[in-house]
């Protein structure tokens, strides 16, 4: 059988033979990447940060054609620079892929072992899933950057980008393709899709025979779709409802800088504070200044009554407000009468993603840090660390707020499991 | 609201709102469950233990009616026996809740933590998943056993039992909650389905907004219906095809032992062997001496070609053989040429539960160690100690043949997950 060109003249083949026999020699593929020692991995992502740089001209002309069109359909200027490809953005990329390169690898090492009455040793291996599909909307960045982390976790993958940057994904993945050749990987173990048909979806998303592991990446709808039809274990993050909680004892000066920084440095991403909360002894002192500061930014509040008692040109938070991800220039403020009411606002409004609390109470600190079962819990620094880069996980490829398998960001390691090795002499069971 | 009684008379109430209405209850237990310290989750145990034996002529009587109910169907005896209770077995469920009180605490511990550049320190603590939901077939102790790691890794569960034991579950039940309530934790925490119909499994696989997992635990059948209706994360463990390779350099005494135990010692369970994988260069010397003590012990042998050379007597393996889990004392035998081909075997028919080597020889004990992704993969030692409790993960509530969140044996840790903590010192993201 000859090699799939990953071409838009296949655009003709059946799907359903298309899609599986995709996820086939995925799965042939993934066995060999499973016991790639780390030289090669790396050697393929070096290849491909080299390949990205180095034909970003070929890259860039595919590109160009995506914008075109989504120009010919009216797209917003604010989407068509989303998917817009640059030589600075593919230089970005690159330097992803060298980053990854550089992570330790996470496959093959034993976590722990410990020694059974017997004599067997018995121990952790990481070892990677198998093959991850990769479902997701507008960037082509995800390619080069997903197609990365799966190559270093040593776990196959098939890349369904959206029809807004079809041909932008082929050539990455083209060049992606060609990397792990040179570097005497499988190619199959990188494959995009090359139609844009949801039916190719739902198709991938029953072969639970070759896929072992699907994560979705883009807005709810296409979340809710892939997780409502998957017969694959899907890794999802809805949303983020970022909380801040600043505590009677806080550093109010502290707790002015997070807060501007957790709603204003970037309100659009989903680890930006939606609610903060504020503890009703210090409400009257914190209220009017950090209010104003938000205000000389632009955020538009919006106050529970006791608010709106101490600030009265409040806008009024409404029921719906505690549950919304604002996305932009919105904050809703609440006063809580203690720790306690604090941790029930989240529990019954948050989204388990990202919550802080500020203080100078130990107690408090451990309380709010065991009690707050979110993805992301902190003391004193602001929900936009919550992120792979700034956790230290050297990259990311996604956030999980659902609590199987991965919670929270998930680098190079969520994308592995462990297996079970046993050191023996000779043992029998009695 | 009153309080649910896990009673029959309750089977009137509509199906939609009682599986609903359990599984809400179990949520809002789950959050006060996931913050109680370890004393009162041991306490519960404690008292679960004394109150399984304490209550015995209870819970036996109740049992006596299912038995007398099983009988009447004209369920074969193997079946009725391993659905009756006795005060023996009774004591050995009280048993083993004392062990797993005795257990460490998996919730709470910080399993690692870094220092990132700008100061913070980032960890991860192990907290519970929430609500579990077990589905499972026959044996009455699964209740108890269940319930058991449930509460020590702070989880609420459902327990939806076969109906040919629903009483005598629902009888285990009432002293579980009876033990929760008197260590002053929530009775909801741990609650029986009392309706026996498959619609209520179906409801309850729909509730993904308040069961984070889905166990089920029985044959094929039960965990497909699960795993290809439910929209909540499936924990699933479809067979055990587990192989013993016999390399070139095996101590040829202890690879008798070690097959003859896999095989022979309790053939009927999964870490059972099903096949076994014999060097070519000691084939002629292995097989006649293990086949004929194997024959002793009542054991049918299924051979290759290969293996027929040797030992014309032996029946043919069909092509269907090396996918079969006999579950009964039959094996299928095939001569390899080598270590490659050994692997290539288990790559292609195993169903990733289980495999041994039986080698003097490192580089080939290191590459079977590293290159076999099964669950658990052993050197010199039998198959049947691929188990929770043989592991030392002091209890199992299964073992997972899927990669996502465990793989392979499952005990309270596997119960948990864990979140992202971040020590900060006022922290902002530039």
């Amino acid at each position: 059988m000859s090699d799939i060109k990953v071409k838009n003249k296949l655009k003709r083949t059946p799907l359903t033979n298309l899609t599986a026999e995709i996820a086939e020699r995925a799965r042939k593929a993934s066995f060999i990447l499973a016991k790639a020692p780390s030289g090669p991995k790396n050697d393929a992502l070096l290849h491909m940060a080299g390949g990205i740089t180095g034909r970003a001209a070929y890259i860039i002309g595919e590109n160009a054609k995506d914008v075109e069109e989504a120009r010919a359909k009216g797209l917003s200027p604010a989407m068509i620079d989303r998917l817009r490809l640059t030589e600075e953005r593919l230089e970005k990329i690159a330097d992803g892929l060298r980053q990854v390169a550089a992570l330790e690898d996470p496959v093959g090492g034993i976590v722990r072992t410990w020694k059974r009455p017997n004599g067997l040793i018995v121990g952790k291996m990481r070892i990677p899933l198998g093959v991850i599909g990769i479902i997701y909307e507008s960037r082509p960045n995800v390619t080069a950057d997903a197609a990365g982390l799966c190559v270093k976790s040593g776990n196959a993958v098939i890349l369904r980008g959206g029809s807004e940057t079809i041909r932008s994904n082929v050539a990455i993945g083209e060049v992606l393709r060609d990397s792990l050749r040179e570097a005497g990987l499988p190619e199959d173990a990188v494959q995009v899709i090359p139609v844009t048909d949801r039916d190719a979806v739902l198709e991938m998303l029953k072969l639970e025979e070759y896929i072992d592991l699907v994560i979705p990446r883009g807005g709810e709808g296409l979340i809710r779709f892939v997780s409502e039809n998957s017969r694959i274990p899907v890794l999802k993050h809805y949303k983020g409802v970022c909380h801040v909680f600043v505590d009677e004892s806080a550093d109010l000066k502290m707790a002015e800088r997070i807060c501007l920084n957790a709603k204003v440095q970037r309100p659009g991403v989903c680890n930006a504070m939606e609610t903060m909360l504020v503890h009703e002894k210090i409400a009257k002192k914190f209220l009017p200044s950090v209010a104003g500061k938000l205000e000389d930014e632009g955020v538009e509040l919006r106050g529970c009554e006791q608010t709106r008692k101490i600030l009265p040109g409040m806008k009024k938070a409404e029921e719906s407000d505690w549950h919304e991800e604002y996305l932009d220039l919105i904050l809703s403020v609440k006063v809580v009468k203690d720790i306690d009411e604090a941790i029930s606002h989240i529990e019954k409004y948050g989204s388990m993603h990202t919550e802080s609390i500020v203080t100078e109470n130990y107690t408090n600190s451990q309380k709010f840090l065991n009690e707050v079962n979110s993805s992301t819990v902190m003391v004193n620094a602001s929900t936009r660390f919550s992120d792979g880069y700034e956790l230290g996980l050297g990259a990311e490829i996604g956030i999980s707020t659902s609590k199987l398998h991965a919670f929270g960001p998930m680098g190079a390691e969520e994308l592995t499991t462990t297996k079970f090795v046993v050191f023996g002499e000779g043992q029998t069971r009695e």
